[in-house]
């Protein structure tokens, strides 16, 4: 793996000062864990698409300690938990919906963000339309909007989607404001507090 | 959570012989953990494409303690490795191309095996063609072949595949016979030996 010093997360170079300038200059982080967190989406392929990432700028799945990885997986349930609770209306996410987990890990799989993060969709029947139209999600994902934490990009400098992945522009994306992105991350806090 | 008596495999009931049946009978089966197993499937998307499961059948990946947790991702991290040597020739991942990590959790992201599964997927530039094509492999993760455990099928009670998901039926990907699957398992054991 190279030096962090050589990585960057869109416009910021990647050094130990990355997580608060993602927490207090940005306001997109509902949760902190003692090796992850998680951050709402510039723009959300559907309702609830969040981003859950080790807190060390780790490119690969495979770099991640056993403590890392175990902390991450758990912070993905614990956010499944939290967005069934508030998606689903239950504390029991297989009873109101399901949710895509996946991660692009390198970018011939889609990565753009050299930076890992497991993309957590919750899906409820119907969401993505009907027959072929339910797989664009995938599609979306690959995009590099789908990749990001928000406005931590700087337009002019956002990479191409690896791995031949079409750029997706869709309309009904729009950009969303920060204080629409804040206001996400506190529902999505206080709703935390009430889950395991 | 539903009782496990109401839980099926495919054909075979989950009962707490569930792992025997597949170790023993199908051999497909190349790697045990404490709470995890890898399997290889009878109609891999793209060539290295491997499952890696729980061995208790929870349906969900919330279902999942801690312990089951670490042990499915670490065990997810030590296939790619092994994969790595395998077709990207190299000890680390990623020097040699990406994955793709997916778990479809739920009926409504394309599930169709109640079990909880991560597709591990190598992937390498240009793999699935290029432009829109790259995503056929969301398209074929979410058939009824990719989510299977081969030959622990019937084909007469296959489940349809849940949440619109298109069928998929690729001439190219042929069912394998038994004993290619198990010369694959083997060979993935062998490998396994060499990563750590």
């Amino acid at each position: 793996m190279s030096t962090n010093a050589e990585i960057k997360f869109g416009p910021f170079p990647i050094t130990k000062q990355f997580y608060l300038v993602l927490t207090h200059a940005v306001h997109q982080v509902f949760l902190k864990t003692q090796h992850s967190f998680g951050v709402v989406n510039l723009k959300p392929i559907l309702p609830g698409h969040v981003l859950v990432c080790p807190l060390r700028p780790h490119r690969r799945l495979t770099d991640l300690s056993a403590a890392e990885t175990a902390d991450l997986f758990e912070t993905v349930q614990r956010v499944q938990r939290m967005l069934a609770r508030v998606y689903f209306k239950t504390d029991r996410p297989e009873d109101g919906g399901s949710f895509t987990v996946a991660v692009q890990d390198g970018p011939e799989s889609g990565q753009t963000v050299p930076h890992v993060h497991v993309h957590v969709i919750p899906r409820v029947a119907g969401d993505m339309g009907e027959g072929e139209a339910v797989d664009e999600i995938y599609v979306k994902m690959a995009s590099e909007e789908a990749n990001v934490g928000g406005a931590l990009w700087d337009v002019t400098r956002r990479p191409e989607p690896g791995g031949g992945m079409p750029r997706v522009e869709d309309a009904c994306r729009e950009p969303r404001e920060p204080a629409d992105m804040h206001a996400e991350a506190n529902m999505y806090k206080e709703a935390l507090e009430r889950v395991q």
